[in-house]
């Protein structure tokens, strides 16, 4: 078997989740190397070499490499000519819900699976207030998102892009992180609908 | 005195400030609309139609209107075909940095010119815990940057990119925000570059 263009290295969490479901989604030539999160392997000297920030995913070609899930997901786009990351009108619309959703949606999300799946994990108590809060920052943002997704069956255009992807990072997560998802129909029919790709569903190797 | 081709709704605020003083670098044709923040304006009806999320900056032009102070930076440099926002093989490094700043970079700034200088002007009191939460995590990634920004004039390539930027964004506060960028001396002497432009210095109409 030939060598693969690109190594993706990643964990099962949300960030690489995105990142994972974009590779197999575009049939991206990437070879997946799991990083053992829980023994600390992000804070191995050759993993920091790889990204000084410690934390997956990383993509790595012959040209170096590249860290941040959504900027993974365009270069895995353009290696096979898609337009998942669009080169055309749609671009500007693309970052508009990428930059949204860094700030004010996916934001309140992993807040929410930190504090109820993972600190737990570590032996940490989730923090009450911080959890209320989060539920009560995700509700306003989502109400703004659930108004587009009405009258959108995508994020932008008529076809997935990144910032579907970007959008739905926490949303696997919905009913174990207590995101309040049931309360905003269109989101969650249009999260349904990307639950349908085996791609989405499935993202990370067996 | 023809028509401005877009209207640039701004206030005197943290994320406004890119979209303004892209404005002015880019010599991009717009007429800068001030919003009333302190007086509830952008909570008003004619606001939310432009913005359902009540926030500056917005770009309205014939088209539709544009929230996101980066995607609105990046459509602004397609109005005058700059590189700015770069269509080339920058252009995935460009997003790289736009998204690690939104998540790990100028949140924490952000959150440090909020509890330190907007609070108090609403009759709030300082969070300390906040603050040396906000002045750790601020630190744990100015050290990715500084190390970058030591093998590196900008963020990207050559020039002046988007990134440099939303890099930028809460660092004209760090003295009176007690942002502790005086630590990085080539953060430092990047962002003092920045601060030789015009544009950057003075992004707001008088």
């Amino acid at each position: 078997m030939p060598k693969a263009a690109m190594k993706l290295y990643y964990c099962e969490t949300l960030n690489p989740r995105k990142a994972c479901a974009a590779a197999r989604f575009l049939k991206a030539d990437v070879e997946f190397v799991r990083v053992d999160l829980a023994n600390g392997e992000q804070r191995t000297a050759k993993f920091l070499a790889l990204n000084p920030n410690g934390k997956v995913p990383v993509l790595q070609d012959d040209a170096g490499t590249l860290w941040e899930a959504n900027a993974i997901m365009c270069r895995l786009s353009d290696s096979v000519a898609s337009d998942f990351w669009p080169h055309d009108h749609r671009q500007i619309d693309v970052l508009r819900w990428l930059s949204w959703d860094a700030s004010h949606f996916t934001q309140h999300g992993a807040t929410l699976w930190f504090e109820t799946l993972i600190k737990p994990l570590f032996g940490g108590e989730p923090d009450g207030a911080v959890i209320e809060n989060a539920k009560t920052s995700f509700r306003l943002h989502a109400r703004v998102l659930d108004d587009h997704l009405a009258e959108n069956s995508v994020a932008v255009g008529a076809t997935l892009t990144v910032a579907d992807f970007a959008l739905a990072a926490a949303l696997p997560y919905a009913t174990s992180a207590e995101i309040p998802l049931a309360e905003f129909r269109h989101i969650q029919a249009w999260y349904g609908r990307l639950e349908e790709l085996d791609a989405w569903r499935n993202p990370f190797p067996a």
